[in-house]
């Protein structure tokens, strides 16, 4: 059932999850789509039908239990779990992502580091030992992570990530300006600042 | 006319253009609607309906001039001209964006730089000197710039984005994973990584 809910719902569900982890966090017990919507900007209505199509998570005119919500999106993004990330290029951007307290306080822990710059090979980021590219396929493999954060030059992001998905990664989350083809079964996101800029200019112009 | 535009697609046109400056750097004269979504993955359809709301740009048969449609979108995106950045937050991550060459080779120039940490105002980063906050207020509205990007904790988050509307700000990039409640004629965009990860895990549980 799972499968036919268009990407575009599964897109905001993480979005109604921080909102939501929020309001726990703030000491919040019930909601409505109203209330919920707002803090997300996000109509009541769409907000309704997203949740609608993965059952029925309130009552008419009770609203919401926010920590039953919660639960049930983290069930269903399957977060109610931890997950590891192997990060591959450690420059700038890539020791900002190693030491993000972030990660581990949603679940998310990196497990490997790689870099193809010798000088930083055997150097520790955060809480792991960075590795050469060479070892890349070998040492991700036997860890049987599935996700990578991949923060390497443009120019060398295809090649990368084709051999990450040799090594058995399945999602990629991708802060190199550059658009991947891959395999459709493959799950690719984007971090690109310059898209996100120009996509708020286009207002100011 | 551009009013009317649903803002869903002008989320696209950011990612039409990467990839068509993309064949041009390589040489790449021409592309048809098909070319262009395969390297996407968006539809053909979707993206000549797309297009179609701002004018003719292609002919039936013979595709698109890629030199063409890249100065259109330019033009159409206001990315035809440079942009001033400010940047609010130097921590790990405020370091890795004052550094990245992706803003300037792209037109847009990080001109000013704030800290709440007394150990780092004064200091360069990039090539703008840190400043407190409590100087923010009047450095912006001084610059004129109109775009801010905001790597502070979540937890300030707010309040630090209210005080850059004061400052003239009318668009932010936001890095805190944190959503942020402010006037609808203001533009935000989030570059939030747990909200991308937990996308992917949806389909990998």
């Amino acid at each position: 059932m799972e499968k036919s809910i268009p990407d575009i719902v599964v897109g905001r569900l993480p979005r109604y999850l921080r909102s939501l982890e929020y309001m726990l966090k703030n000491g919040i017990k019930t909601t409505s789509s109203q209330e919920l919507g707002e803090s997300i900007g996000i109509s009541a209505a769409q907000i309704r039908k997203d949740l609608s199509q993965f059952g029925e998570f309130g009552k008419q005119g009770t609203g919401y239990s926010v920590r039953y919500l919660v639960d049930q999106l983290q069930s269903i993004l399957h977060v109610n779990q931890s997950w590891d990330l192997v990060l591959v290029g450690v420059g700038d951007l890539g020791t900002a992502l190693a030491t993000y307290q972030g990660f581990v306080n949603r679940g998310f822990h990196i497990v490997l580091a790689f870099d193809n710059d010798p000088a930083k090979t055997g150097k520790k980021i955060g809480d792991v030992t960075i590795h050469g590219m060479d070892q890349m396929e070998a040492k991700i493999a036997e860890s049987g992570a599935k996700i990578a954060m991949l923060s390497v030059p443009a120019a060398a992001a295809q090649e990368v990530a084709e051999n990450l998905i040799k090594s058995g990664i399945r999602a990629i989350l991708n802060y190199a300006p550059m658009q991947l083809i891959l395999p459709r079964d493959i799950h690719v996101e984007y971090l690109d600042p310059i898209t996100k800029l120009q996509h708020m200019t286009y207002y100011l112009g």
